[in-house]
C-alpha cells in the first residue's frame, strides 16, 4: 500500500509502498477515509527537537485518523469489520504518526483501545478532526481556561483547532474575541460567534481578558498573551508553532498571570466533540484534499494559507 | 536627612542630604531602624526594564522597611509615637523606594493603612525582612505552590526569600530539594530542612518533583524548573533576577506544566510571618550592615556573595 513517510527534518514527505500491516492480538486494521493534517506536522517536517518523539524513522506521519474497521485480531470483540472510527491519539497507546505508523498512509494498525465510534451522521473528515484538533481544543478552553459564561476569552489562531476552540467557548457563554494574523479567516471569526477579531491580541488588552487561549504558538503570541491577560489572568498554551518563548518573567509576576501547558485530552473529550458534530452545533470548517496532495497541503499550512482544518481524503 | 537615592539606571546609589519628611493627615513617620537589600534592587540599578515602575527619580530606594514610629500625622490614632511597626509594601499605598521615598533614607513617610506591629521579642532586622522576603516566600510556597505535608518541593535560590520559602515548606510537612549555585549556603540548606542541595535544580529530575517555587528568577532557571518538575506539575515564578526567560513551550505543553508569577502578598501574610518569627520556628539568616555600607551591600547581592538577607541596620 501507498504511504508519505517522513524521513528526516527540512526534507519532503516520501511517498512509499509499504507493506500491508496485519492486526496482531487486541488490534484491529482501519482503512484510513480521512487524515487531518496540521501545524504539528510542519513542525515535525522543519525542526530537528522533534526527532526525539518519533519512535522511529521512515515512519508514515498522520496522526488525526478516521476510518472504517477493515479486520480484527485475535480476541477483539468490541469492534467488528464496517464500523466507523476515530483513533485517540492521547491514550498509552500512543499516537500515530509518532509511536506507530500514521493516517497518511492507506491503512492504520492500531490497539482497540485507542478507538471511538463516530455517529452515523459525521463525517469522516470530521472524525478525523475530532480526535486532535477537536479533543485538544475543548481540553485547553473548558478544562485548562476554565472558561463558563460571562468569562472573556482571547483566542489566538483561528486554524483547525482555534476556530473549534473559539465555538466551544462561544457555546459555553464566553465573550470571545480573536487574534488571527489571515484577514481570509476574519469572516469565520464572526460565523462563529466572537465579538471582535483583530491581527494581535494585544489590540484587546483594554478588554480585561480573563484568559487567553493559544492555538498558535509562535513564540511571540505567547509573551503577547502573557502581556495583555487581565492581573490573575491565565494564558493556556496549546500551539506549538516554535518550540521556545521568550515571555516577560516581570509581566507574568507583576500582573501574576498563570501559564499553563496544555496537551491532548481525554478518548471522552473526543467523543464530547463527535457529540456536538452530531447536534450541528459545532461545525468547523474543513478543508478536503485528495491523498497526493498531503505534501502540497503541508506547504500551505506552512505558509500560513489554510482556513479551518485541513483533511485528505482517501478511498471514498 | 541622609538618603541613599537612585537616579538612573547603570549609577551608583548617590548619599544625598534631604529635607526630613513631615506626616500628612493618615500619614506617620518611621524612624528607619533597618531597610533590607534585596535583588530587586540590584535589578533595578541594571535593567531599565524598571525605571517605568518608579513613580520619579531620583527616589530613596529600600522596600523592606522595619523602624519606630516618631511622628504622627492629623487623625492617626491607631498608631503611637514609639511603634514598632514594618512596612508592608503591597497595600494600595504602593511600595517605599517605587512608589515613595523607601528605608536607604533615615526617615520614611507612609500611611497607616501599610502598618504591621512588630512583636516586641523581634528584631527590626527580621522585622524589615518579614516585610517583603517574608510575606513574598510565604505566599509563593502555600497560596501559590500548594504546598502540603508530602508535596515535594524544589525550591531554587537560597537568598534572602528562598530560606524561607524552604523553611515555609519544612514547616508546612514538605520534603524539600534545594538548588544553589553558592556552596557556602549548602550547610544552611540542611540546618533549615532540605533533603539535599545541588547547583541545579536539574539535579532533582528523577525525583518528581510537584512543585518548583524559583527564588532566582535568572531566566535559564525558570526554563529548568519547566523541565524538570513532574508531568502535571507545577512551577512558581518569584525571583526577578532577569526580566525575561526564554522557556521551551515544548516542555511545558508535552508536561502539562503551570507556570505561576508570584508576587507580594497580603498585611496578614507579613503578621503571620512576624508571627512564625516570634514563636522561633523560622528564624532566617540574616546579614547586618551599617547604612553607609549599601551601595557595597548591593554590589555582594549582585555577585551572589551574600549568605541569607542582607540588612542594613540604623540608629541603634
Amino acid at each position: 500500500m501507498k504511504a508519505w513517510q517522513f524521513t528526516t527534518t527540512h526534507e519532503p514527505l516520501v511517498l512509499t509502498e509499504v507493506p500491508e500491516p496485519r492486526a496482531r492480538p487486541g488490534e484491529v486494521v482501519v482503512d484510513v477515509r480521512a487524515a487531518g493534517l496540521c501545524h504539528t506536522d510542519v513542525g515535525v517536517l522543519e525542526d530537528e527537537g522533534w526527532l526525539s518523539t518519533l519512535v522511529r524513522t521512515p515512519i508514515t506521519m498522520g496522526h488525526e485518523v478516521a476510518g472504517v474497521v477493515s479486520a480484527v485480531g485475535e480476541g477483539v470483540t468490541e469492534f467488528s469489520t464496517g464500523d466507523r472510527v476515530g483513533i485517540c491519539p492521547t491514550t498509552p497507546l500512543g499516537a500515530p504518526g509518532f509511536n506507530y505508523d500514521g493516517g497518511f498512509g492507506e491503512q492504520v494498525v492500531v490497539g482497540t483501545d485507542a478507538l471511538v465510534r463516530i455517529p452515523a451522521n459525521v463525517s469522516f473528515a470530521l472524525g478525523a478532526a475530532g480526535t486532535d484538533a477537536g479533543m485538544t481544543s475543548h481540553h485547553a478552553v473548558i478544562a485548562n481556561g476554565q472558561v463558563t459564561a460571562g468569562t472573556r476569552v482571547g483566542i489566538i489562531g483561528l486554524g483547525g483547532l482555534g476556530q473549534i476552540g473559539a465555538r466551544v467557548a462561544v457555546l459555553a457563554g464566553a465573550e470571545v474575541y480573536a487574534a488571527e494574523v489571515n484577514e481570509k479567516v476574519w469572516p469565520l471569526a464572526r460565523e462563529i460567534g466572537a465579538k471582535d477579531v483583530k491581527p494581535s491580541i494585544a489590540a484587546f488588552k483594554d478588554v480585561g481578558l480573563d484568559v487567553v487561549v493559544d492555538f498558535a504558538g509562535f513564540g511571540t503570541t505567547t509573551a503577547e498573551a502573557i502581556e495583555t491577560v487581565r492581573t490573575g489572568g491565565r494564558v493556556v498554551q496549546v500551539g506549538m508553532g516554535r518550540l521556545e518563548a521568550t515571555i516577560s518573567t516581570k509581566a507574568l509576576i507583576l500582573s501574576q498571570v498563570t501559564l499553563i501547558g496544555s496537551n491532548g485530552g481525554t478518548k471522552e473529550d473526543v467523543q464530547g466533540v463527535y457529540d456536538h458534530f452530531a447536534s450541528g452545533q459545532l461545525a468547523p470548517a474543513v478543508t478536503e484534499i485528495g491523498f497526493d496532495e498531503i505534501p502540497e497541503g503541508l506547504e500551505r499550512l506552512a505558509r500560513g494559507e489554510v482556513v479551518g482544518r485541513l483533511v485528505a481524503v482517501l478511498g471514498e
